[in-house]
């Protein structure tokens, strides 16, 4: 058979995403989803549309879920900006804001989405090694020579930066823009999307997967500079010029407009990852403070990978990276108190077999 | 203000969509949406949404929707690929399957939106003049140095090429893929996907936008040999790995299965589109035979741009486009029966003070 792919097609090396088995008895652990329904705001919202919305294109600029969402961080609706998940806003981000000359610096531990959009866009990398506690040194983003992006609570790890820490990068990075991926921030409390009105080249990026409670509607949205959020604009209109869906943004508004629900659901995952954590470090588990709806662990006298395949075989499903520096450890998100109590139960057992 | 922006970002020039304008009384015939309202199942199948599904990501490779889409083209599934609307699906395959190195030849009359993908993505584009009846001459595509892209039947005049004139096309492209862009096929009646089954090198674009009613939830298909998809998906894995969600998935499944509901709808447009062309004739227009859901028309004795002003006065929108070759023409989609009439009887009032 003929190859038709372009170069670009043919060099890249695709992400891969966690796991989406399905079945009744699964628990899920791996892809870091909220064990929780959405609000019930959004149901009513996208039950409301009628066949005069859909027919029609979207608003452009993603509509209600735009202004919800200035609302919600308390920007003018020009600082905002919404894509198909953050993913796609970090997409634009890396197409609007670094060019092939100038190496972007990111964590060498990071969201593993970061090098593949890099190589998409032939954008090179500088990839900075974390400490060896698993913590990121600040120093080492000072006046970099290119752009820097960084999640904060950094993923696979958890662990969050200090606001003034973030303010410190975005500082003395005057000539680049930074970029600060706020996943999985209201995990932990400290959000800096208000040094936006300081910081010209700061963007913030957030996503309504984890907290929301809405992977399944792909809603992201970007907090910036005018200038930035006008970057992304010439990018979007350059790619797709509604990609937001007349669904989508009625029911990401509608979570958005919810925030005393989403405050309940943030505080429950914190009160649930905190008696993981003490359950796991009894069992001899390694846990770095986890500032996420997830925890990065590592266990003692038995692999990473051992667990990761007996834990599938028992149907639950936790993330396990065959990459260096993070294969002893295994990412797991955090569910509802009664599957994290099966899943201790289930490491109970495997551990005690081992010894 | 700093310039952040990247040498990209700062070259393109975005595409400009057709007005979204609101208001009660507005007629709009300026971006071929349908006048009708979709299926009653797309609500159903949306209502019937629960918080399971909308808490986890939706399935990578677009779930109901792409089995739908499979048997709705009568294909494997693996010879089906889904995304974000069309516009997505167009903008991955630009990336997967055309090089900087080689000409990507289109008319140069078509859907605006290919040059600005071939900008974004530094591909060179090869502009092939159309004819002076606004048709295209099949054997000025034959070998090209690079791919082929071509709108059947094409935008904005609405002219279709013959399904044995596509087959020749691609057969005479055996180094190239050809993408054959089937926004409106099902205004016309000539469906190519079954070449897909002969010819390797051949990607079929379909939206469900306009003869499924569904602009606003932004869902289009491509269907091609097995390579030519996984090509499309390795773009896709490399830039959003869930681009359809879970509410756009259900919508556009249920459309696609209520084939018979659809037929009807697009039969109504080509009556409504035949009566329009007959009273713009009427009128002095000069019409091409069209085969969408919109007319591409050629006033007499007024030019194109003030008619355009005149309608949008009286709150009729049509689309006028400042550009070479076409600017003494309008595009003007098909709405119901009693819009055209009302876009009919506002012309005659235009056109009688001029004379």
């Amino acid at each position: 058979m003929k190859d038709f792919l372009s170069k670009k097609a043919k060099s890249i090396t695709p992400y891969v995403a966690g796991q989406q088995p399905s079945g009744e008895n699964i628990i899920k652990l791996n892809t870091n989803e909220s064990p929780y329904a959405p609000s019930k705001r959004v149901y009513d919202a996208v039950k409301s549309i009628t066949g005069k919305n859909l027919r029609k294109y979207p608003h452009p600029n993603g509509g209600d879920f735009r202004e919800s969402a200035a609302k919600y961080v308390n920007m003018p609706i020009e600082n905002v900006f919404c894509g198909n998940g953050s993913d796609e806003v970090l997409a634009f981000a890396f197409q609007a804001f670094f060019d092939k000359e100038k190496k972007l610096s990111m964590p060498d531990i990071t969201y593993s989405f970061y090098p593949v959009w890099a190589d998409l866009y032939d954008i090179p990398i500088k990839r900075i090694p974390l400490n060896d506690d698993l913590t990121i040194n600040i120093e080492d983003y000072f006046f970099c020579s290119g752009g820097v992006i960084i999640a904060n609570p950094n993923a696979p790890t958890g662990i969050a930066l200090k606001k003034e820490k973030v303010e410190l990068i975005v500082k003395n990075n005057p000539e680049n823009v930074v970029i600060i991926d706020e996943a999985y921030i209201e995990f932990s409390g400290e959000l800096v999307c208000g040094l936006v009105k300081k910081f010209d080249n700061l963007l913030v990026v957030r996503t309504l997967s984890k907290s929301q409670c809405l992977a399944g509607i792909r809603a992201g949205f970007a907090i910036g500079s005018k200038s930035l959020i006008d970057g992304l604009f010439r990018i979007k209109d350059s790619f797709n010029s509604y990609p937001v869906n007349s669904l989508t943004s009625a029911a990401a508004a509608a979570a958005l407009d919810d925030k005393a629900y989403y405050d309940k659901i943030s505080k429950k995952v914190i009160e649930t990852r905190e008696w993981t954590q003490k359950k796991l470090e009894e069992l001899g588990f390694y846990v770095p403070k986890s500032s996420a709806n997830f925890v990065f662990v590592k266990p003692k006298g038995i692999s990473a990978k051992e667990i990761f395949e007996k834990l599938r075989a028992k149907g639950i499903f936790v993330r396990w990276f065959d990459k260096d520096k993070v294969r002893d450890f295994l990412r797991i998100s955090i569910g509802t108190d009664e599957e994290m109590k099966k899943l201790i139960s289930c490491l109970e057992i495997i551990i005690n077999k081992e010894k």
